[in-house]
């Protein structure tokens, strides 16, 4: 069983052995060592939140995969083991290190993205930005709920006709014409993940009096009817155990108070975007993983041709071997950055880098993977299946592939090639 | 409007402009001017297919795919326009060429993988084998009913634990210890298409007098309860919009008259296979280019970054110029086995070749295209995803690539690298 | 042995076994039966090209690719065969289809790509740029001494600077101060194959009085001292066995007579190009398919492991596979642009599809081809290191694969993406 | 300048520029801060490396690799530097990290494979082996002089018809008819990296009494004439910086004290082959970052199109940033298995893993950086042809890469897929 991180103590250590790296004998499970980098609090808590989530989690994905049927109550349980908002000092949440965020991410992952994308939008993209760009009463008066799972929360940032280019987006906020104080919200915001369900909306909208785009938290209850929806968007062909929508605003109106302080352009999105997307670097490798493992297990159990299991075939093997080696890879890099952003040492470029590069692999590395299952392997229950379709949305979300090699060509270049 | 192909007639081509080459300038819907290559009569032949498709099938296969949901209608209809077993000479059937047939298959997977594989299992599978194999009684029993699509048939070879190994295949027929000229049959085959609904079930069994594989064709009304049951398979994760299922004989009695008369061994079923892979090869290119059209219209109405189009970025230019490529190539490819299988001249190892590489490149070059879409590609709506999803189904099926692989390995060496 | 094509008559056709496809059971040396897509007449004209590549060229090219030692009598003896200029009616050229003159690229790269360059530099940019551009009097001066070997040719297009982009170059021809109907070109050209041993040099230039690129047939003995150079450039990674130079002019006098009547602009290197492109996608794949003979040799000789030959194992055979495949449809692919080409119907983007895409298939396969090699690929001995170096610059030159890649992207969107 | 390792002081730290990571700038020379994971003497050890190699061997490898000749004197230099046998305490060697003895060979093969591969056989072959196998005798007898350069190693493993599985070598000793304790040696070793030029030839050979394997070391001036032969081998394809050739014994006396006294079997070469893999693994990385500096610099100064540069291209931004990644990634996992190494907890599949993985990274990426030049790429002076050729090399030796993907494949599912 897992135990709150709140609660945690190093006394109460009881690593799996899975997980443990102590000889010198190859262990396919940690190739590469990488647990030996972590701290024994770390190591506690990726155990703990792997018990939730193979204990709790794991069970219900296929059906909500299937039926695109998100469990609000997920969140809330993630809350009660202190998985939300965990790298935030204070508010009650758990004040982890990077590192131990992004072994929550990959074991939450290990299970399905889709339920990491809506622990990383609350945790990330909401909480982190309150955190970061949020007065001091706003953080009051949502962290620690966000904390517990109790407020949910929601990103509004890609708009229908904008999603790489976040720039040119349409939702303004003016003055409101008689409230003091207020701002009237109208736009549209899309694939928008938790929406359907969310308390507070963190809306990105240009103030039509300085066209400079500005952060709102955007309270549901207070909105009057007709000002604010937020359809689902049903039959996706990925990420089926989140729940994702749209955010209509109509005139809505916000007080002024809602709005973050003094963050302004795109630094404020792309800040909370930086740290969702490092989440994203971990999440990956854990589902890559979980792809190895299903594999492996399928390839020694499955036998063809004279009673021999496919794990003895060298082209099975070569698709093990290449996934394994890049997951150990996408760990170091991963590990690597966790360290230098508590350091305040890792620029928007390494992050794109490891976004980029760890998607990719994950995504082709799983698809690989999946062939070893041959026909079977259109069945969901095996899993594979699920966690190549999640992949592939990875890939495009939060900056697709092909953008974060433009960011990062110009990096290196300092030639902007976007058009 | 389309018309029955038995009633076709030269006088009546009306194709399309979409399809012609007639001058020396560049067109990308045909790059290396393959339809030069092919008769009036058989380009005649696609446009009835293509109209059928466009017209009728496309419309409903977003739901049939988000539902599982297969409308055994549209096999009649297939019947009524004259797509099935058109090959076949005689017993109510159009007697095309290859090419022709590939042009169908080609058609109709440009709508959908699963379509395809429908149509394959009824005219390749079971209408090419009994065409084959069978008996004259057995002809004329079975080829006019399913030209028309008014029986529906299923191909069980497949077992669970025998996949790219049907020689060990489990299913036995023994004799019947009362009833004279008939077998019983006990076994299980999985992964059928049609299977929930086919009327006719050619089932491969081993003989227990004699060990070797013999080929059945079981009549679903003539199955006394509880020797036959089909049941689904759903929650499939491609070709959601084919149905397929299982085929459960539990000591269910055939009479001799319905087995094959002579073939024996695995050459029975790969006669079919081979068959059906050749359409394999021509359908997923048709699949490759419906990729490739919607990306395209996607590239060029897509704006981001100054209102730039996608269609203008290197990096989407290149996805498609490979896509389009592959799929030149392949077409070509497939054209020379069809003329090929016209004259007796097209070993099996041919037909491995442009089933294992149209399905691999359709594949590859799919994804790719899904990029393109971005965030967007999530949405069933834009129709890339449930084609990448069904052509990995594809490569998987009727020879999984790497088998295929082997199989031209040890064409080209003389050595088997089975195990 | 082999005849000049000049004197071919079908009846002494005496077809190598190694070619027949006249069985329909697999022959991994024409894997999809293209050579039944062949005339009589053009298989004679490729055994002839074969057997004089085999015999006279294949003992020269290991020395003459490690000392970069290009014997100019091999250009004479291709004379002598008939296979410069072989699809010139008249003029002492054999006037074969363009079918034809592919397959004897194929033969002559089989051997090595370098040797392909000489003559493709001859026939298609020189000859071919002569026999459609020239005047009359041109071609009578030329030609027959061109298709003889006995005067050599070299292309200048390409300059330091100017690379994918020659509309920017910068030689240009300018009146001679005196001499009446004379110019004087002054300009500098690089990477020509042929340059240091030419006798007559196509240079492309601008006119100094219209800014448009003209054409000049510049005769090196009309030269005066200190007007033409043309040094070797040496210590070249790839096509060491060809001759490379620059052409370096400084106030060359050159007649009116000698430049091209009436083509103006890049439309007159570029067709010629077009040409040499038709060929090089059929050369290449005569390399590939010697190293797939090469790999396929040494994988069935080398044994390791309990004396297992390498061809057993499955890694092995998927390289073989891959390569056999692509070169297979490279093949089909060339064939029908060459039937095309015939009837004047394959456009400039056909070209570019098959010169880039048979160039990457065949460096890619290549590549994998030379690791079944091991540690043994580094001897030069093998000659498989020699193709992929080779194999490498094909990609490169007469349009580098990315700029093919934007060309057909353009043809495809109708949007130029080149910068 | 540098100053010798075993005269250096952490308070003579001068790091260069071009290798910190200070600030949280993004720094493409080191994108995911590696550096930070080295300790200041690991770095000024690599400074020291960096400068001798950039001051002293670059300017001489152009001609060394085209001519293939090799300068012994580089080794005498290395010798001088500190850079022999480094990780060996005591026996004048400098007794450094093993990270630091990888950055060496990072900055080694920054310039060129072939001189880090002289380096290796040197250092983790030879000296390396007899530091862990050899008697005191033989330690103080050859370790100080082979630490200076001045006694040059050879390693002799391979023999021709044995690369991949060593186990069946048919090299033997059997004891001197005559002399006692001495073994009579006969058998030949090929594609031995320094064979020409060694004074000392570190020999496996199977024991005649016993048929086990052990390790000799034959001194060349002691050799009688006609027992010992080492001819070059020329005209490689790849490492021609190198000097590499045969060891051919014919009835060679050698003394017993010339054994290695204890190791036996195939544990002995591979425990040396497992300290030179890893050195590969950091030396690719340092020919990698050195392929990505050249192309950008390339790209940045060439200009087609309107007068932009390659960079401003998407499709060569994407080159660069795959192989940065690649690159950084490489870099961490290397980094991460030196640490373990000096704790003694990196067993031999790790660094199987991180050989093949860098290995094959570093050439595809070098791969697609070479085609940036373009057609200039065929000049050697653009040093990019002769990395990748040289990658190729590093890829089949010291285990091919599909060798370790079954090594690694082995040790993933505990079924072993040689044969």
């Amino acid at each position: 069983m897992y135990r709150p991180l709140l609660q945690r103590s190093s006394k109460h250590l009881n690593l799996s052995r899975r997980y443990s790296s102590n000889s010198s004998v190859f262990n396919w499970l940690d190739p590469l060592a990488s647990n030996k980098l972590f701290t024994q609090e770390e190591l506690a808590i990726q155990e703990t939140a792997n018990a939730y989530c193979q204990e709790r989690m794991l069970p219900r994905v296929l059906d909500a995969y299937r039926y695109e049927n998100y469990d609000r109550k997920i969140l809330e349980e993630m809350g009660e083991v202190g998985l939300l908002g965990a790298t935030i000092k204070g508010y009650g949440c758990a004040g982890v290190s990077s590192i131990a965020s992004g072994l929550i991410a990959r074991e939450v992952e290990r299970v399905d993205s889709g339920y990491r994308s809506g622990m990383s939008v609350q945790s990330s993209l909401v909480m982190g930005g309150i955190d970061k760009f949020g007065t001091e009463e706003q953080k009051d008066r949502y962290l620690p709920g966000m904390a517990k799972g109790k407020i949910l929360g929601a990103f509004g940032l890609t708009e229908p006709n904008h999603g790489s280019d976040p720039g040119s987006m349409e939702t303004v906020a003016k003055p409101h014409p008689s409230k003091k104080d207020y701002f009237l919200i109208s736009g549209s915001k899309t694939w928008i993940t938790n929406s359907p369900i969310a308390d507070v909306m963190l809306v990105w909208a240009k103030l039509q009096s300085t066209g400079k785009i500005r952060g709102f938290l955007i309270d549901r209850a207070a909105c009057p009817p007709g000002t604010l929806e937020t359809p689902d968007i049903k039959n996706k062909n990925g990420l089926r155990a989140s729940t994702t929508g749209m955010i209509q605003l109509d005139e809505c109106p916000v007080p002024k108070e809602n709005m973050f302080p003094s963050i302004e352009g795109l630094k404020g999105p792309f800040t909370c975007l930086n740290s969702a997307r490092y989440g994203i670097a971990w999440g990956t490798m854990g589902a890559l993983e979980d792809c190895i493992d299903r594999a492996r297990t399928y390839a020694l159990e499955r036998k063809q041709f004279k009673g021999n299991p496919l794990a003895k075939y060298q082209l099975v093997q070569k698709k093990l071997v290449d996934a394994l080696t890049d997951a150990a890879y996408g760990i170091l890099a991963a590990t690597q950055v966790g360290r230098l952003m508590d350091e305040g040492r890792a620029p928007p470029e390494m992050i794109s880098m490891i976004k980029r590069q760890n998607c990719d692999r994950a995504l082709a590395n799983a698809r690989k993977l999946q062939e070893i299952f041959g026909g079977n392997s259109v069945s969901d229950e095996y899993g594979i299946g699920r966690h190549v379709a999640n992949l592939f949305v990875t890939q495009t979300y939060e900056g697709q592939s092909d953008i974060h090699s433009l960011i990062l060509g110009r990096a290196i270049t300092g030639i902007q090639a976007f058009a």
